[in-house]
């Protein structure tokens, strides 16, 4: 599995990963970085001097960088690449969209309205674009508090469903707030998380028979 | 007061201060929407058919509709006017800070390292472009759960301080997630929410002194 950071302003994947090696170039193109369980990462935030400093760019070079990742990249043998979006349906996601082979989508939500709307956005992209919706994952969907063994819904009712019905694409899960989470993020070892519901969700997406962006791109 | 909704791709304002009325026009140009408090406000989602469509457009679009927003809506006297921007430091906040006279910016975080990361290159940008920041606000900073009296830190200890000490400037508020702000936010009732935090930042806010932005625009 590979993953492209194409949130090139809000780089967040090589934190969460705990990867802060520097890619490695060749003549041929520049190697991504391998995480602790092998997961090939590239991302703007591995080739600056300091994770802090910022990229000024505009648009076009932001499309530009994604192509980059994409086409000069030495991404070897994949099951899956995925990418890596900002929210919104700015650069960032209608070059993806315009200039790589995506097979599918993957909506990422929460139960506000608001979010709800900006999601909608973005189906609406990726039906203007002709882009296929694999599925819907409802993120921040509760709190569970032990103390008192109950769920509260933090920001409102799920719209997991009504998600799924506007995307035509099944609820794949439903993610709870976890304070765990935050701290492995932070900490950079989130491939240590465990927990039911990631693990069904990975069991369905292994399941899905998907063309790989290799194929597609070779094709 | 005036709010210019500066997140095109993900605009959020609108909904969350219950306005569905579409701007007028005069030869002079477009009126911006007055709020049930009397807060101004413009924002592209009120140009829009439909509330979920998307615009998908590349950054200069994007940073031609702001500067719009700023030249050819008719603000008339504010005290104030609020520019909200998307996160990253792609073209939105760019053309923002190299057009509009900027008085100051309000800096708006969460505890999450994450987070803190994004933030810290936004900090860099406003730098770089020289722009002062005024102070900031850590917002998701906890969650208080009556049942057991315990305030919970979900994304883990407050980075408040931390981000004063980066940005050389005051920790304006830290404010908790709260289910009912969630609630009045999708019901378009932000304005009805009330909290002694939200009083208290008001009252440091009002007292702050700013050269107005249509002062700077007429200098």
């Amino acid at each position: 599995v590979g993953i492209l950071d194409a949130d090139i302003t809000g780089p967040s994947i090589p934190k969460m990963f705990g990867i802060h090696t520097r890619p490695e170039g060749s003549e041929a193109g520049m190697l991504p970085v391998s995480s602790g369980t092998g997961i090939k990462v590239m991302s703007l935030n591995l080739l600056l001097p300091d994770e802090n400093e910022a990229v000024i760019w505009r648009g076009p070079i932001i499309g530009k960088v994604i192509t980059q990742f994409w086409e000069e990249v030495i991404w070897g043998q994949l099951d899956y690449l995925i990418v890596d979006l900002p929210p919104g349906t700015a650069d960032a996601p209608l070059t993806v969209l315009q200039t790589l082979p995506v097979s599918g989508i993957i909506i990422v939500s929460s139960p506000q309205d608001l979010a709800t709307m900006i999601v909608k956005k973005a189906v609406h992209m990726a039906k203007t674009l002709k882009k296929p919706i694999i599925g819907v994952i409802e993120n921040m969907s509760y709190l569970y508090v032990p103390e008192i063994k109950k769920k509260i819904e933090l920001f409102g009712p799920s719209k997991g469903e009504e998600m799924a019905q506007a995307t035509g694409a099944p609820l794949l899960a439903q993610l709870p707030i976890d304070p765990e989470l935050a701290q492995l993020c932070d900490n950079g070892e989130i491939e240590n998380y465990t927990s039911e519901v990631i693990d069904k969700l990975g069991q369905y997406l292994s399941k899905m028979s998907l063309s790989s962006p290799k194929d597609s791109k070779d094709s």
